[in-house]
C-alpha cells in the first residue's frame, strides 16, 4: 500500500521593508507591502514530514522539533490545515482516481535547525515548510504565489518564504485578501553576491512580541499612517529598481532607513516598544561608519544593517566586502560561540578597514565577550526544497522520529 | 561715580512638547510651537552679571565659569548683544539724559551651579540669564515676549527661560521671526505641585549635539513633516488645556507621547541619531509599569518621562507622588553620588508600589550602582531674578570674582 508523504524544506527571510501593522488581523492583511531578502536553506532552515492516512485516528496532529504542539480549533495552523484541504478536495473532484485525502487526518513534524534560542524568527520558515510540504502531498496545482495566500495566514511573513531570491509582498486591496500575496522580484542568481552576516544579539529581557506589538502600534501612533501611506510604497518601487540594477549602494541605503523607520514607529507606540538595545546601537555605530568612511574615500556603501523584531542584526553586504564585515564585528564584538566560518572568510588576508575609520564610534576595547554571543554566515538562497523520503521526520507509525 | 551694572538669574527649562528643527537656523527659526515647564532655579540656575563702562578697554568680553569664551563676530552672543544695545540706544535717544551706555564695552560672567557634567542643558539657562541681566543694565521697556525674541537667537529653547511656570514657544509665521517668541501659559502658582526629578544617567559615548542632530532630521528625516504639520499643532493645544485644567493624566501622557514622538524622530535620521540608551528605556519601562499598575487599580498616572538630546529622564510628577518615584527609582538605580533629597522625600514611610506593579520590567537586582549617578528633585519655578549687586560676579575691574 502506498505512503502518501512528503518532505519539505523552507527558508527564513529577512525583510529590507519591513512588515509591521495588519489592517485585518483574521485574515493577517498587512498595513504595507513589504520585501525581503530569503536566505540559504544550507545554513538556516526549517523542514516539515506531512502523512495524511485513512487509518490515523482522527484528528490532525503536529510536533515541532519533537513536541506536539495542539492545533486549536480556528488556529492558524487549523486556518492554513483547511484551506490546502479544500485545494486537495478540487484535486479529488477532478480526477475520481485520486485518493481521498482531504478527509484523512494528518501527521506533521516539523524541525528548525537554528535554535529558538538565537532569536530568529522561526514562524515564517515553519509556516511556510508546512505549506510547502502539505502542498506535495496533496499534490496541488496552485502556483507558489497562491500557496503564499494560506501562509500568509499562517504567520504573515511567512508568504515571503516560498520564494527563493528577493521577494515582495504585495499588501492588496481586497477585504478577503485574495491579492495579498508573495510574487518572486528577483531569483537568487540574479545577485548570488548578497550576502548576509547575522549577529545574534544577548538581551536580558524579552521583548514585545511582534504580533501583540505591530497592533498597538496600528491603535496608538500617530506616525504610522505616514510612514504606510506615504514612505513605504515609494521605499517599495525604489529596492525593486535597486534590485532589478544591482545597485548596492541604494539597496544599503533604503534597506537601513527602513529598518530605522520601523523602529521609529515601535517608539512612537504607547507605551513605547523598543527592539534595539545598546549592543544593537553599537553595531549599527560600526557600520555607519565603515560606510562613511568607504564614501569619504569615493567608494561606495559596504553593508546595510536591518533589525527585525529583537536585537539581532542581520548585516547585508556583497561577498567581496564580508571578509571587512566578518573582521570588524569580531574585532569590536568578541563571541561566546565559535564562528563556523562557512565561507573562510577569517582565511583571508587582513582587510584594512576605509582610511580614515574613526575608531571611536564604539567603546574603547569592544563590548565585553558575549554581548554579541554568535554570527551566522549566509547568502540569498532559494526557495521551498522537495526532499526525499530518506529524509522524512516521522516514523511509520507516523509519529516523529528520534533525532539524533 | 556710578557703576552701571545688574546681575540675573534665570531657570532651567524642560519641554514638554519638543522643540526639534529649525527653518531658519541663522534666526533660529523652529518648525513647531513647543512648550516646557520652567524648573525652580533654588536648585538649577545661570546667574550672569554685566557691566558697561566707558573705561574699558575696546570690546566686550564673556566669562562663562570663570573661564573667558570668545564672543565671535556674527556669533550667536554677538547677535543676542547686538540686538540688545539697538533697544538701549532707542531709550537713550528717549531721553538725553541717560547714560551712552549702548556704545560702551561691556564685561559679562556667567556660573551655572549645575556641572555641565550633568549633562543638563545649560545654554538656555545660561542664554536667558545673560538676556535678563543686560535687559536689566540697559533699563529696557521691553517685555519679557520682546526679550524672548533675543534670547531665541542665541539658543532656541532660551526663549523659554524668560518666563516661569508653563511656557509655550510660539513658532509664529514670519521669515524675520518677529513672532516667534514665549508666552507663559501658566504662572507656577497655577501648579505649584508639578514636581520634577532628574535622573542623571551615565552615557559613555557623547551623544550628537543637538544643532547638528536636529538639522540631519530636518534634511533626511520622512516621518518629521508629518510630527510638524499633523501632530505637534494638536498636542500644543491638547496640552495647554491639560494645564489650564490641572488634568496630571492628560499632562503626562502628551508629555510621554511628545518624547517618544521626538526620538523617534531622531531614530528616523539619516544617519539614525540616538540618545537613549538601555538605562533611559529602562527608567521608561519603570515608569510605564508604575502607570499601568496605577491605572488597573482605578487610579490616575502617576508620572511623566522626558528626554532631551541626551540619555537623562525628567520624571514629572505631582508632589503627593514624589516618595513613591524617588523611593521606586532609588530601588532599582542606586546611585553613585547621594541624593540631597531637599523635599525629605525618604524620610516618608515607605510608599507601596500599586498592587500589582510587575517588578520583572527591570532586569532582576536593579542596576548596578552609578548607572544613574544622581538625582535631583526640583519643582516648577519662576522666571529670571533680579539679584542684588552684592551677588554679582564680576569684581571692581570688570573682571569675574573667584568663586569659593
Amino acid at each position: 500500500m502506498a505512503l502518501y508523504q512528503a518532505t519539505a524544506s523552507a527558508p527564513v527571510n529577512i525583510a529590507c521593508i519591513k512588515y509591521w501593522g495588519k489592517r485585518d488581523t483574521a485574515l493577517i492583511l498587512p498595513t504595507n507591502s513589504s520585501l525581503s531578502v530569503t536566505l540559504s536553506q544550507d545554513h538556516l532552515r526549517s523542514t516539515t514530514s506531512s502523512r495524511a492516512d485513512a487509518s490515523f485516528a482522527q484528528g490532525d496532529r503536529l510536533w515541532l522539533n519533537g513536541k506536539e504542539e495542539e492545533i486549536k480549533a480556528g488556529g492558524r495552523t487549523a486556518t492554513c490545515l483547511a484551506a490546502l484541504r479544500k485545494w486537495r478536495k478540487e484535486v479529488e473532484e477532478g480526477d475520481a482516481s485520486e485518493p481521498k485525502m482531504s478527509e484523512w487526518p494528518l501527521r506533521i513534524a516539523s524541525y528548525n535547525n537554528f535554535p529558538t534560542a538565537a532569536g530568529l524568527a522561526s514562524s515564517a520558515s515553519g509556516l511556510a515548510a508546512l505549506v510547502a510540504s502539505v502542498s506535495q502531498l496533496y499534490q496541488l496545482p496552485q502556483t507558489p504565489s497562491e500557496l503564499s495566500l494560506i501562509a500568509r495566514q499562517g504567520s504573515g511573513s511567512a508568504c515571503r518564504s516560498l520564494f527563493g531570491g528577493f521577494v515582495a509582498w504585495r499588501m492588496g486591496a481586497r477585504d478577503d485578501g485574495a491579492d495579498s500575496l508573495a510574487v518572486q522580484v528577483a531569483p537568487r542568481e540574479h545577485w548570488p553576491e548578497m550576502h548576509a552576516l547575522i549577529c545574534v544579539v544577548s538581551d536580558a529581557k524579552k521583548g514585545t512580541s511582534s504580533t501583540s506589538g505591530m497592533q498597538k502600534t496600528v491603535a496608538t501612533s500617530t506616525l504610522l499612517q505616514h510612514r504606510i501611506k506615504h514612505v513605504v510604497p515609494q521605499r517599495m518601487d525604489e529596492i525593486e529598481r535597486a534590485i532589478a540594477e544591482r545597485d548596492f549602494d541604494a539597496f544599503a541605503k533604503l534597506t537601513m532607513r527602513d529598518s530605522n523607520s520601523f523602529h521609529a514607529v515601535c517608539l512612537d507606540t504607547e507605551p513605547p516598544i523598543f527592539y534595539l538595545n545598546d549592543v544593537s546601537r553599537a553595531i549599527i555605530a560600526v557600520v555607519e561608519e565603515l560606510n562613511r568612511a568607504s564614501v569619504a574615500q569615493g567608494n561606495g556603501l559596504v553593508a546595510a544593517y536591518t533589525f527585525d523584531a529583537g536585537p539581532n542584526a542581520v548585516i547585508y553586504t556583497l561577498e567581496a566586502n564580508m571578509p571587512l564585515i566578518v573582521n570588524t564585528i569580531n574585532e569590536y564584538f568578541p563571541q561566546t560561540q565559535a564562528f563556523p566560518d562557512p565561507f573562510k572568510m577569517l582565511d583571508k588576508a587582513h582587510i584594512a578597514k576605509p582610511e580614515g575609520f574613526n575608531p571611536a564610534v564604539v567603546r574603547e576595547g569592544g563590548w565585553e565577550k558575549g554581548a554579541v554571543s554568535r554570527l551566522i554566515h549566509t547568502t540569498v538562497g532559494d526557495g521551498p526544497r522537495r526532499l526525499g523520503d530518506e529524509e522524512s521526520l516521522l516514523n511509520e507509525s507516523g509519529e516523529p522520529k528520534t533525532l539524533a
